[in-house]
């Protein structure tokens, strides 16, 4: 999420989410923490969408009620796929949705903003970036982008307005650099058209797509190359269905065979008239891909004579669900055709040579690259550097930075509040760090509740010592270590003082749960978590100390 | 872990660790389950080692004592490295090392069995593989290998032997698989020097190269180099420290120009003199270049004018750790050079090209391909059955299975008992399934512990309910959630039965469980464990229901 402030005005492009690291168990989805925008939501002039990304549309489910009534601006795919996301979060009705069309070069009068959305290649249709007028010069976002000369649409990015950018004079450039570490071209998405064709040519069976579900152009050259060689295509994984019936619809996607097919009739054809494209392409435990492999799909069971294409890369972090997937589906007897053994995959993004290109086209005096790591910031920063760009105009930022743009300077003024939010279940936020924190403890070690019930006025315990755990260790399996506990637990107690009464709940707990940590790790090393409670039992009370 | 057998005559192959995979959390190492050969210690006539790798030799200190009194056979290097692990698990001087020369050619008997071991190319020296002349045949296991004809200690691996094991007619070849994903020939582990060189000619500061502690010939490149250059080399990490220690006094690690120098006198040497070897290129947590990046090394802080090498390709699993690091080191300023941006990796095994000229030169009758993951063993069937194997003479084996070799044929002819026993802090096997199931339970939505204490006699709850969480939800933020579940857990256990004289514990302790269970899900879609705990406070008995 990028915004543009002047004045009393705000636009802002893009409201994506982000999707949990490894660190963080348990979380869904991360959006960004909006505060900054909430306090301000009367002067946001627009929402401007470039295009239907899950990184890019994701977050308005959850976001768009703080920012309403803001309308959304975007292009036609784009709007259908957002749609469909606002009608499930009984949004749409409340929303407005301002559709453009890149082709005709409008110009959205937005508060100070004048902004004019051009066409870009990416790996979904109808993309766009914006050339935005303001008060302090135009600014250009070239959202996510590559340029594919033979795109599966035949829709090239729109290099003339780009050109035309640049005469007019950029003040600001604000770039895609994700890819930057790729020398060289991104290849077109039409050469996994090629290895599409390869294995049609030669699977005996059916063959299984693997793909991303926003990844339109993909299924377009699914469905032509099974017109090609006689297949009907069927499609698994509710996503896929939803988008592929939206371009569909919107005219995005094209079956002029009249190819597609329902996965009951694709059950009752022979295997060898049959391609299923399939979700979880990444590995996902709940999506298509994955339930096939293990032989939980309701309506498939693959196996011998099959031939599966995983057509995506690993996004990293995944590499290892991707691979025990791919295991089994050769352990089922299918054959697997993957990134290793072939071209099935080609990134959406612009590699050095584009990057570079789109410098030369819109020649701007600052840039800012965006949508990467920092590693990918510093090496966009060394490319513009060698193609001329001066250093000082040249600057790096990280979430919540605000960049100024003045006739002088594009500097780093500040920062405002961000972060992230976390959605977990049906809970947006509640899950924090401290939570996401405990989750990893937990799973490090695991957890060991120590309760006792005391007696104040008999000065005594009554009930226990007892001690649960989980993830710790098996607790029929280490007896001894859970009797040596309580032994060890009860003479701590009896230290604490002469009598109960001596000794509020709050050190006793303390004690209890500094012994049982202490005990525990002389015994085995580790350092379970370890929640303490001392229950009166006269008066009800207890306490648990942190 | 392989074994051989014969009539009352076993010798054991490699005796490696495996690192956990993330949905492993908190296990340290996994070692291999040998009740089949504990049970069958007697007849163990001997373990032969490959090479000094973890995944070779790291369970010696583990299982070792139930396998002695078994003879280690080992060659120089790989015995050096394991006499350390065993020295520091108290074993040394129960064990007994037999060194072999595989210049010498030797054959050594063992029990019915004649291993002659034979010189390979690895990633660490001193590797080999074994010649085992068996009743049922010769059996040549290739150990971890490539073909590299330059490699940095000058010495090839043996084509003669292994030509002449194929002279004499190999019944089964058990080979390396785990790279035949590659076309073509790993590439020398000399052009790793090459990248070198380049980054040492332009460095302004200190240069900082991160890779395996085991990867001897590395460190000898980046001592060649720095000869060359004129900077020192201090040694960053204990592991890396350790094993260059033994390397150099056992000859296989040579520093003419007297270049290693100690990390306080690095300290003293201008920044341009100066290369520091790290541990870490994994981005494991604990190891130097983690502590470097995050600036929580003792001894070095990195900065502006640095340039760091991180010389090895993330395993699978490990990208989003490495990227990390890498992303930290460019934000403290240094340059960055890794494996998207110059070859600073080969790998140590054979690719498809090394593959087909082993079974060229050794002719065999049947291959096992081992050392590698499903879809690696279908890749080899595939290279094997081009190389003209026919598929009846391949055999693809899982752990555990027992491959019979008979004159007529070589097949699976069944199973034995077999699994991991997990290392976890002291504690080996003691941390099982169960355990680690219930680990990744506690990462996905925390737990939640409910208490109560009740007095049968008067029929009431004395004490709560309490309800303890962590990794759910943060408490304080959610007291209304916690308060309603209170409430709702009073209702539940008072509709059990009309007083608590009528239920027992267990009972009650269920009702309390399932109770909660229902009402976080509902309230926020999400399952944590629920541990229930009802304790009788009259007589101190308790029960919990799993």
């Amino acid at each position: 999420m990028l915004l543009l402030e002047s004045g009393e005005d705000i636009i802002v492009v893009d409201c994506g989410v982000a999707f949990p690291e490894p660190e963080q168990p348990g979380i869904d989805l991360v959006l960004p923490d909006i505060t900054y925008l909430r306090q301000r939501r009367d002067r946001v002039r627009g929402i401007f969408i470039t295009h239907g990304h899950e990184d890019h549309i994701g977050a308005l489910p959850f976001l768009l009620p703080d920012l309403l009534p803001a309308p959304i601006y975007g292009s036609r795919l784009t709007l259908g796929l957002i749609s469909v996301k606002l009608d499930e979060a009984k949004l749409l009705s409340r929303t407005e949705l301002r559709e453009f069309d890149p082709n005709q070069r409008p110009a959205i009068a937005a508060g100070a903003f004048i902004v004019e959305p051009f066409r870009v290649c990416h790996s979904i249709p109808d993309a766009v970036g914006f050339g935005i007028t303001t008060p302090a010069g135009l600014v250009v976002v070239t959202g996510d982008f590559k340029f594919d000369e033979t795109p599966i649409d035949g829709v090239l990015t729109d290099y003339d307005h780009l050109a035309a950018f640049g005469d007019r004079g950029v003040r600001l450039l604000i770039s895609d650099c994700v890819h930057v570490e790729t020398p060289g071209h991104t290849p077109s998405e039409r050469v996994v058209g090629e290895t599409y064709r390869e294995v049609f040519r030669g699977a005996p069976g059916r063959i299984f797509i693997a793909t991303f579900a926003s990844l339109i152009s993909r299924v377009q050259q699914v469905i032509d190359t099974a017109a090609e060689y006689g297949r009907g295509v069927a499609l698994l994984g509710r996503s896929l269905e939803k988008n592929v019936g939206i371009a569909l619809e919107l005219g995005y996607l094209k079956d002029p065979s009249a190819v597609l097919i329902d996965a009951q009739v694709a059950a009752q054809l022979p295997n060898e008239r049959v391609v299923y494209v399939v979700t979880g392409a990444q590995g996902e435990p709940m999506a298509a891909l994955s339930r096939i492999a293990s032989g939980q799909h309701r309506e498939v069971t693959i196996g011998a004579g099959d031939t599966v294409i995983v057509s995506a890369t690993p996004i990293p972090g995944n590499e290892t669900a991707v691979f025990r997937v791919i295991n089994r589906l050769f352990r089922a007897g299918a054959e697997v055709i993957y990134g290793q053994r072939a071209l099935v995959h080609v990134s959406g993004h612009a590699s050095q040579d584009e990057l570079r290109r789109m410098l030369e086209l819109t020649r701007p005096a600052h840039v800012v690259p965006c949508h990467g790591e920092h590693r990918h910031l510093m090496l966009y920063a060394e490319l513009a550097m060698e193609a001329g760009i001066p250093a000082e105009a040249i600057t790096l930022v990280e979430n919540g930075d605000v960049v100024e743009i003045s006739a002088d300077q594009v500097v780093v003024a500040g920062q405002v509040e961000h972060g992230y939010l976390f959605v977990d279940g049906r809970t947006v936020g509640e899950v924090g760090d401290v939570v996401v924190r405990d989750r990893r403890a937990l799973a490090q070690d695991g957890i060991l509740m120590v309760v006792v019930g005391i007696d104040r006025e008999l000065g005594q315990i009554v009930v226990g010592p007892e001690i649960v755990s989980r993830g710790f260790v098996h607790v029929t399996a280490s007896r001894e270590l859970m009797e040596g506990a309580k032994a060890h637990l009860r003479e701590a107690l009896d230290a604490v003082g002469n009598g109960f009464e001596m000794a509020d709940v709050n050190t006793l707990s303390r004690e209890l749960k500094s012994a049982a940590a202490a005990y525990f790790h002389r015994e085995t090393r580790r350092r379970p978590m370890v929640v303490p409670m001392v229950m009166d039992v006269q008066n009800g009370s207890r306490s648990e100390w942190h």
